[in-house]
């Protein structure tokens, strides 16, 4: 058995279909649960997503072979606190978190030698619901999961988290977590921002109503991520502000060049920008 | 029977959508297709879209009792003005345009006394697909289509129009050019803009490739309406540029404040401001 005792810290649509999808691979045993509301962690005992209820972080941790963190990140520090003192020497700990720097700095932090037990992931796979309700098996299959490990990693403990992520069905791959704040930053942290941008600014005018009843299928995908958890995106945002600030910054500067294309009425180079864009986008759907 | 020979000048998405939707529903004898691009004419009569393939626009609109203009909106002067001699006197025009001033302007200037045949519409259904291969009777289904009338436009034409659109299954409704246009630069032009301008501003960077590899779903829905059709969009974006810098600037205010959210790392203001968005888009989602 791969995982004989699974602690899920924060059962939500990461932590919930990580465990569904162990479970049903018959990669783990035990599954218990522990978060912030008790309502959830019901719900996702009903559900078959865990096998107990634990009171706590702490009483989670206890004994557990397995420790997902899959919480929204600024609790992070919190919950490495909490269950430095009961990981057990063969315990690792792996997480779900969106952003990695800040993760690993609180790690470091808070679990002193026993870092090196922690292996930081982020499963990209998303979805803009949230909580046990949305959790599904199927969340990761086919989806990259990126290992962003440290140097006091051991092998055993690199090793266990990969198979767990691979019998979820994942694509595990491994970078610095320099890189993937970088990489994220732009192709994920910065879309959530513009789409929650777009729709309060829509959402605050006086005819926010009528705006919203002439909105088609255009905007309702381009959109779609603004149904995202805010507290969760609360915390991204704050976590990667330095490489999300570049990113806003960089965009602006897209923008501000097409507004200049705009206010010259210059179709042609407006018409070579909606080109190259369409070719790449189509390139990387074709290919993905 | 509605129409006895519909012309279709421009036989793409929403013009062979059109000319589908009216032949099921037995509305329409016959369709002539006209355009620029004669491999696609054909791919229309292969697939039944139309019956005949004329010309060019003049061939098309002579004897037609709906001509349905359906290019991008810069070829409208020229399609008019082509048109205008050939048109009976119980002929009606309509068009599939995405702005309506500029559409009004270029009608009444080529078209003159005949401008009361002309009402214009503008369905919102837009696709990221394009030509006559992705047409398809269902396309309007349920969806709007706004008919900004002029005044010169008489009470036969305006039916007719109407309700060739309320055949294809979509909800018409009625508003000025001006407030068409002001509505639509919020909720599709920008956004458009914004899908374009985010992918452009990836593909041109050094690690492209590598960026693409780590975009999951929400960037995959976020820049969907970024494969829509160049040309299309250039004419949209140029017509209707007055009111869609104005969106423009608005829309960058709003990503300014959040970017000094970000920089003072307000964490509380930030939540709010995604709960706010959420709640807006999730109310937008439930009614719609």
């Amino acid at each position: 058995m791969l995982v004989e005792r699974l602690a899920v810290i924060g059962v939500g649509l990461i932590g919930g279909s990580f465990a569904l999808a162990l479970k049903q691979a018959g990669a783990c045993a035990h599954v218990v649960g522990a978060g912030r509301n008790r309502a959830n962690l019901e719900l996702a005992q009903s559900r078959g997503i865990i096998d107990s209820i634990a009171a706590d972080a702490v009483a989670a941790a206890h004994g557990a072979d397995l420790v997902l963190v899959a919480a929204p990140v600024a609790q992070f520090p919190r919950i490495f606190h909490a269950i430095a003192a009961v990981l057990g020497p063969k315990a690792v700990v792996t997480d779900g978190g969106s952003t990695k720097r800040d993760v690993v700095a609180a790690a470091r932090e808070a679990l002193g030698k026993k870092v090196a037990q922690f292996v930081p992931a982020h499963p990209i796979a998303g979805a803009e619901k949230s909580g046990a309700a949305a959790a599904s098996a199927e969340l990761f299959r086919g989806r990259r999961v990126v290992l962003t490990p440290i140097p006091e990693n051991r092998d055993f403990s690199l090793k266990k988290v990969a198979e767990a992520w691979s019998v979820c069905g994942a694509r595990v791959s491994r970078m610095d977590a320099q890189e993937h704040d970088a990489l994220l930053a732009a192709v994920s942290h910065l879309p959530h921002l513009l789409a929650f941008a777009l729709v309060h600014e829509i959402a605050g005018r006086q005819n926010a109503a009528q705006l919203f009843s002439y909105a088609a299928g255009g905007f309702r995908d381009f959109t779609r991520i603004a149904s995202s958890h805010p507290e969760m995106w609360r915390d991204i945002c704050v976590a990667n502000r330095d490489r999300l600030l570049l990113e806003v910054k960089s965009f602006s500067q897209k923008l501000e060049a097409m507004q200049a294309l705009l206010e010259a009425a210059d179709g042609a180079r407006l018409e070579k920008l909606f080109a190259e864009a369409r070719a790449a986008r189509d390139e990387w759907i074709h290919s993905s």
